[in-house]
């Protein structure tokens, strides 16, 4: 009779959880994955997925306008919020189905439930309220949106979560934060029609980037409409009779809006969990404390993903499963790779980086090489739009090594992507100059810049 | 007193001969071009610029289309073919003036001349009837679609020179031809709304590129709508009293259409050019012969770019004519690199591809691993266009190098532009493993594929 009854017992049926769940299942593992609300987690529910989807409806009125200049006329437009929130929901919910049809030909057990830690080995069902024992328990519970509960009428606010499924499209927003998130659903309402304000209260949005992609996105976000507010901050929030939300900044600023949300930074789900029962380690934020391996300090307990609040990414999440199952059920010890991780905003226009920012690596290096180009894309000379791509390429001068790429415009996050694998191979900027433009693109540009725009040399600008 | 009247006479005002001449000037270097019809070449005139604008233009519908899925009513659309005739003539317009102010601020005298070599250092302005002399000489004259003489009606038939211009959009069209202008053709006119047949003598279009992309694309024209005939070619074309052309088929088919062009090939321009008055060597297809360093056998006398034959792209006549410069001008002599480039076909679907085919690098590796995805991309889970991607990549199982990777899809081209600095870095597969994927994007694919779909060893595919 074995000691415990699973091998593994994973808590969340989120990215992470889900692909330890099925590769340890598939390795014919006893697994058993607990999901108290839906399988997919935040990426598939409410993130990655539902919100790329509303980028691309929000991007259709640019093609209705662009097409203008191309020749086309376009009758009247129309937008149904109720239409797309019903296609989202659709399609997430095939999503899902999918989630739990690789666990399920895995072998994992499905158990649609709350799960509590109860010991360092134990997880109390809240379902049928039923305790089973597991050898290696695995946390990947996520995070959520911070609710704010120091400003005055947050109750009245929503957050990305809600966001997706709002009965209505309002007609004015107001979002709270500056953060990717923020910019995200910024962009997103905006292009539905939205008649849509930021306020944050950082100098400018979307900090640690680099200060060329903040400036221009600002910059492309202001010129299409949407109003930001740097340096002020929600004071206030109180609903009038109607409904709608009064709004107080820190700078004195009134502001009446159909809805606010608040998109001011994620907590880790770690809340009524068990945690102080099996004696898992926590730190102030509320994340548990783990490892280079994503052990907690209680052995057999680990954890992955946002409720370790190392990098809140998906892929990132899915990458610490996996090392997870080589290290604990393959024995090839294999530590998470968080350096150089490429990402993209998915902002109209959208933003793709990898590596340090001009910024960060004028800090770090004695001596910096940028390269940048701002042009006009081929499309917007014919649809007439006033956008600006924006290319740079960090070089550390000593050895020409690529430290960072950044590109704002159309296609910046597929071209992060593969700009990620350069950065990751250590390229130089000679391996870049040694490519042959494909013409034309966009991208060309990034293998055209043969002399820097100007050199950073301790911290000054040459 | 000077021995000549230039340092460099560049006759040809297209991509690789404008940049020549305006290096050279910028040096300070005496420097005069020639161009009897319009400064931009093919690339700006009627090649990849125009092409790639009406690829645009022939993208709307299916942005009109798509819409529906994420709740957008779209009125009635209709498109002006004279309109995007006139947007694209002010485009290239343009482009043509900033290639002449480009040449005449580097202090490059401007020829509007035919210009005809007449010995090793001279040359005869056409216009004027003028004698110059030049030290060097350099011959950038580009090519042209091959008319066909042999095909009986062939002067019935349209090329891609006037394809841009036709006074009205034709109803239906035929294209004859496999290559990447002929399918981007039949894509441009299939999306404007034109009734549209491919035909190709070879058993499918796009001879060389990785069967996959072939096949893919292929099977994708055919489901929009477009008619592909291969291994099939004209025979005859014929007028009727409309304007109408009849078309006769080796395979003894009929077809009546408005337009036939014939996209069969380009020729290289060196008729009536003075070669054989200096000297200088042509081969079998009429290709000026140069060796590595685009030296032609009559010394003091290049040639760069199409009028050579060697790879006809506008970025490698551009790198042609650094190299040139490099070489003659800067004492670093510099050969041009035509290893490992990128390219794309600016199709719907697009392709996108570095590096060498499965069926090329089977034949030149003992053993090869292959990754391949095909999915269906996120846009079109909503949309409910039927459409699917394919990614390959193609690797050497010895040493884990990545010796092709071709794209299938939305965006393929750039993302081969920022393959090909992997590619030429000499990324290996655990390169591409090691890359974090950004999520949700479709290039996410090419670095989450960790096991090899199938291995192919001594041809034999396992």
């Amino acid at each position: 009779m074995p000691a415990f009854d699973y091998d593994l017992f994973v808590i969340g049926g989120g990215s992470g959880g889900v692909r330890s769940g099925r590769l340890a299942a598939a390795m014919g593992k006893k697994v058993a994955i607990a999901e108290e609300f839906r399988y997919g987690g935040t990426c598939v529910i409410r993130g990655c997925v539902p919100k790329k989807l509303y980028v691309y409806a929000a991007q259709f009125h640019e093609h209705f306008e662009d097409a203008a200049g191309f020749g086309w006329g376009v009758g009247e437009t129309r937008f149904d919020w109720k239409k797309l929130v019903a296609a989202k929901e659709q399609e997430i919910t095939r999503l899902e189905g999918l989630y739990r049809k690789g666990l399920d030909n895995a072998g994992a057990e499905i158990l649609n439930t709350r799960a509590v830690l109860t010991g360092p080995h134990s997880v109390r069902l809240a379902a049928d309220d039923r305790l089973v024992t597991a050898e290696r328990i695995m946390i990947a519970t996520g995070g959520h949106p911070t609710p704010h509960r120091d400003l005055p009428g947050h109750e009245l606010c929503i957050t990305s979560n809600e966001a997706f499924d709002l009965p209505e499209l309002p007609k004015s927003i107001l979002i709270a934060g500056g953060g990717y998130i923020a910019v995200e659903f910024a962009n997103i309402f905006h292009g539905l029609g939205v008649d849509t304000t930021l306020i944050y209260r950082g100098k400018e949005i979307l900090s640690r980037f680099d200060q060329d992609m903040r400036q221009g996105l600002h910059k492309a976000m202001t010129a299409k409409g949407i109003r930001i507010l740097c340096e002020d901050l929600l004071q206030n929030v109180a609903a009038d009779a109607d409904g709608r939300r009064h709004v107080r900044t820190l700078k004195g600023e009134d502001l009446v809006v159909d809805q606010v949300m608040l998109a001011l930074g994620r907590v880790p789900n770690t809340t009524d969990l068990g945690l102080e029962a099996a004696g898992v380690e926590t730190d102030a934020r509320g994340a548990i404390v783990v490892d280079a391996y994503s052990r907690t300090n209680v052995p057999g307990i680990f954890a992955i993903g946002d409720v370790t609040d190392r990098v809140q990414l998906t892929p990132v999440a899915i990458h610490e499963a996996m090392c997870f199952i080589e290290t604990e059920f393959r024995g090839r010890p294999t530590s998470p790779d968080h350096d150089l991780i490429p990402t993209a905003v998915f902002s109209q226009p959208e933003i793709g980086t990898v590596g340090m920012s001009e910024e960060a690596a004028a800090k770090a290096y004695s001596e910096i090489e940028v390269y940048r180009a701002e042009f006009r894309p081929m499309k917007a000379t014919l649809s007439g739009r006033q956008e600006r791509m924006i290319m740079k390429i960090v070089v550390n001068a000593e050895d020409r090594r690529v430290l960072g790429v950044h590109v704002l415009g159309h296609d910046a996050g597929e071209m992060a992507q593969l700009l990620g694998i350069a950065l990751k191979a250590g390229c130089t900027k000679d391996d870049f100059d040694r490519t042959m433009a494909v013409h034309p693109t966009a991208a060309e540009e990034l293998v055209t810049m043969y002399q820097p725009s100007y050199r950073v040399s301790n911290g000054q600008r040459l």
